[in-house]
C-alpha cells in the first residue's frame, strides 16, 4: 500500500484545435478522480462537460481560446460541489498528448524551452495537430508555472524502429531534406496496452514477440520486439496502414496522379483521402462498424465488402508482422473495434492458426467489451483484448520522470540489452 | 514423340512505344528457333538484332514505324543465310503481348474485332504500354490477315482475386465510374513459373498454395492457391507493391501532397515514384542490384540499407501472403534478382522457417541462377528457382487456342472445382 501523502495527482491535457481533453489521475493508484472534455472552443457556444463518479457538471457559453478554457478547467475541477479536487495546488504534474515529436524524441520528457521549440519545429509533419498541443502547453505554463509538465509523443514509442522498416523507397533527398520517413503514430497506446498484456500474461518483454491492434476510427498494427516498436502500419502520416473509418490507408500511390488529371487537386484528394474512404467510402454506408455488422447481417452487399476489406488488411499486416518477428507470442486488440468488435476479431483470427493464432470463439463472444484473454489454451500465441488507455499511460510517466519512480513496466523493459537488430529482421545470415 | 508434321511454329510478339521483340517457338517442341529485337522505331536510326543458334542478324536504318519494323521482321526471320524459317507461311499463329485487359479478361483470348476495342479502351488504364500493344495487333494484322492472332494479357492471371484483395478502402465511386482497384500485372510469368514449379515438383495445384516471386528491375509477387492469384502485390498500376529498380512501391499516399504542398507538380511526382526511387532512389547509386551487391561488400552503407529495405518489404509481402493461404506450400523465386541473385533469395529467405521455409543456403548459392530445389529436404515449403518465359507462356496459350491442344498444365487447372473463396481468407467462420 502506498501512504495517501505519497500520493500524486496528475493532469492529463489532450488539447485539439478547438477542443481540450482533460483527466485528473491519482498516481501511484493509477486511479482516474474525474474526467472532462472542454468543445467548441473559439465557436459561439462553447461547453465544458465534467464527470466525476456520479457528479456531472456542465457550463455553456462562448469560449474564446485555449487559455479561457484551461481557466474554466481549473474552475470546474475545483467547484465546491460538482468538482474533482479541492485546489488547484494539489495538481503535482501535468501530462501532455502531443501527437509529433519527429526523431528527436525516443521517449516522453519533462517539458523545457529546448521541447517547446521541438514541438514547434514539427508542425511541419502535423500541422492539425502540433499546433493545439503547443497552445495546450503555453496556456498550462502561463496559468500554472510551478507544476512541472511532460510531454508524451504519439511517435516516441516508433523511434526503435529499424531503417528498413522505417525508410520508404523514394529519392534519398525526401529523408535527408524533407524527413520524409515512417514515423508510426498511436504510440501511447500501442505502449500501455503491449505493457499491460504481457503483464496480464505474467510474460517478460524479454522474450516476447507482440503484435498489437489498435482498432478505433483511426487504426494501427505495431510489431513489437522486446518492448520495443520494431514497424508499425502508420507511417509518414496517419493515412497509411490498414483501411480505417474514413481513411483509405495503402493504395496504389499513383491513384493519386491518376485522379489529379481527371481534375481533382491534391487538396481534394487529401481530404477524400482522409475523411471519405475507408469503411465509410467503401460501404457508402457509415464509417461505425457497428452499422456495418448490423447492415451486413441485413444482407447489405457493399457493408459486407467493406468488413471484409478491412478485416483481410489487418490480417495482411498481422501475417507480415509475424514473419518478422520470427515467431510471435501475443496478439493485442485495443480501440473502438478491437476492444468491442468480437466479430470483427473473430474475422481477424479466423484460420490463423499456421500463425499460432487459436482463438477460443465461444470465450471471444463473451468476452465482449472486457479485457482479458480470448485464445485457446493451447494456443501458442496468447490473444488478449485491452482496453487502451493513453491518459494512464501518460500520467505513469509524468509520474516516473517527475518523482522518478519507475514502474514495474519501465524496470522491467530497462534491462533490455540484446539489440533487436541482431535478433530480428532481415540481417544476413553469413 | 510429335510428328514434326504436327509441329507449329508460333511467332510471339511484345511491341513497345519504340521497340518490338520477337520471338519464334516451335509447338509443343516448347523450342526458341531464334529471337530478336528492333529498337529506336520512329528515331533517326533503327536497328534490328536477331539471334538464331550462332546466327547473328544486324540491321541498321531508319524505322518509320512499327508497320516497316514488322515487315523488317519478316524479312529477317526469312533472309536465306541468316533467318529462322523459309517462309512466312510457316507460323501458324501469333501471340501478342498485351499489358493491359481490365476487367474483361481473365485469360488469352483469339483476336476478334472486340478484342482490338477493349485493348483501345483500357489505353486508359494503361496509357504508356496498351497503344503500342494495339499498335502491333493492327500491323500484324495487316500483313499476315490469314494468321490466327492471340492476346496474352498481363493482368489476366489476377482477375481470380476476390473483392477483398482487389477493393481499395476509397469512395465506392471510384470503383464503379472510373474502375479504380487492384488489378495486377506480370501475370503471364507468375502463371508460367507456378505452373512450371508444380510440374518440377510433381505437385498438383488443387493441393497447393504457392508464393511466386517475380523480382526484376519491376517486381511483384503473386499468391496462388489452387493454382488461381488470389492476390498480388503491383496494384491498379506497376508502382505499388515492393521496392523496385526505379519504382518506389509503397508510401503513404499522403507523401503525394505533402510534396506538392513543397512546389512539385503530379507529373513531377509520377515520374519520380517511377523512375528515379526505389533502389537507385534509396541507394544513390544504381538500380542494379549487382551493382548495390558489390558496393555493400565493400561497405557503403546507402547500398547496405536499400539491401535491407527491399529484402524487408518482399518478407513482408510473404508474411502477408503465407499468412491468408493459411498454408504456404512452396515459394518460387524468379526474374532478374529472383533467378540470378542468391545472396538476396537468402536474405529473403532467412529465418522465415517458422513459416515453413527452410533455404539450403549453400545449395541456394551453388544452384545459382539454375532452375531446380534450393530449400533442405526437410523443409515443409519447397523453394524453387524457375527462369521466367513469358514468350514461351504466349506460344503455349496461342498453340491452345488456335489448335485446340490442351497442356498438362492447363488440363490440371481445369479439373479445380472448390471455389476458393471458401477454402482461404477471411470468410466468417460461423
Amino acid at each position: 500500500m502506498v501512504a495517501e501523502d505519497d500520493a500524486k495527482v496528475i493532469l492529463v491535457l489532450n488539447c485539439g484545435s478547438s477542443s481540450l481533453k482533460y483527466d485528473l489521475i491519482k498516481m501511484p493508484h493509477r486511479l482516474s478522480l474525474g474526467r472532462g472534455i472542454v468543445e467548441r472552443i473559439g465557436e459561439e457556444k462553447g461547453m465544458l462537460d465534467q464527470r466525476c463518479g456520479e457528479k456531472k457538471f456542465v457550463i455553456e457559453q462562448k469560449i474564446k481560446d485555449h487559455k479561457e478554457a484551461l481557466e474554466l478547467v481549473m474552475r470546474a475541477i475545483t467547484d465546491p460541489d460538482e468538482g474533482i479536487i479541492k485546489s488547484v495546488a494539489e495538481i503535482s504534474g501535468i501530462g501532455h498528448r502531443v501527437v509529433h515529436g519527429g526523431d528527436k524524441y525516443s521517449s516522453s520528457v519533462i517539458i523545457d524551452q529546448s521541447v517547446v521549440d521541438a514541438v514547434e519545429e514539427f508542425i511541419e509533419l502535423a500541422p492539425l495537430h502540433n499546433p493545439p498541443n503547443l497552445t495546450g502547453i503555453l496556456v498550462a505554463r502561463e496559468l500554472m508555472p510551478k507544476v512541472q509538465q511532460v510531454a508524451v509523443f504519439d511517435t516516441a514509442f516508433h523511434q526503435t524502429m529499424p531503417p528498413h522498416a522505417y525508410l520508404y523507397g523514394l529519392p534519398r533527398k525526401f529523408f535527408d531534406e524533407l524527413k520524409i520517413r515512417r514515423y508510426g503514430f498511436h504510440g501511447t497506446s500501442h505502449r500501455y496496452v503491449s505493457a499491460r498484456a504481457m503483464h496480464l500474461c505474467h510474460r517478460h518483454p524479454i522474450n516476447t514477440n507482440l503484435i498489437s491492434c489498435h482498432l478505433g476510427n483511426g487504426a494501427s498494427l505495431t510489431a513489437i520486439a522486446h518492448g520495443k516498436s520494431i514497424d508499425t502500419s502508420m507511417g509518414f502520416t496517419p493515412l497509411e496502414g490498414i483501411m480505417m473509418g474514413t481513411r483509405s490507408g495503402d493504395i496504389d500511390p499513383a491513384i493519386f496522379g491518376y485522379l489529379m488529371d481527371r481534375g481533382y487537386s491534391a487538396k481534394d484528394l487529401m481530404k477524400i483521402l482522409n475523411k471519405q474512404s475507408g469503411l465509410v467510402g467503401l460501404s457508402g454506408i457509415s464509417n461505425d462498424m457497428r452499422d456495418l455488422e448490423k447492415a451486413a447481417a441485413e444482407g447489405n452487399r457493399r457493408a459486407k465488402e467493406a468488413i471484409e476489406c478491412y478485416a483481410y488488411r489487418v490480417r495482411k499486416y498481422i501475417g507480415a508482422y509475424a514473419a518478422n518477428l520470427v515467431k510471435l507470442d501475443m496478439l493485442v486488440f485495443t480501440g473502438g473495434i478491437g476492444q468491442h468488435g468480437w466479430r470483427m476479431r473473430e474475422r481477424i483470427c479466423h484460420r490463423l492458426e499456421n500463425l499460432g493464432i487459436c482463438m477460443n470463439y465461444k470465450l471471444n463472444k463473451e468476452k465482449g467489451s472486457n479485457e482479458g484473454i480470448v485464445s485457446e489454451a493451447h494456443s501458442p500465441v496468447t490473444v488478449v483484448v485491452v482496453p487502451t488507455n493513453e491518459e494512464l499511460q501518460i500520467a505513469i510517466d509524468v509520474y516516473e520522470l517527475v518523482f522518478g519512480k519507475e514502474s514495474e513496466f519501465r524496470r522491467r523493459r530497462s534491462d533490455i540489452v540484446v539489440g533487436i537488430e541482431q535478433a530480428v529482421g532481415c540481417s544476413d545470415p553469413v
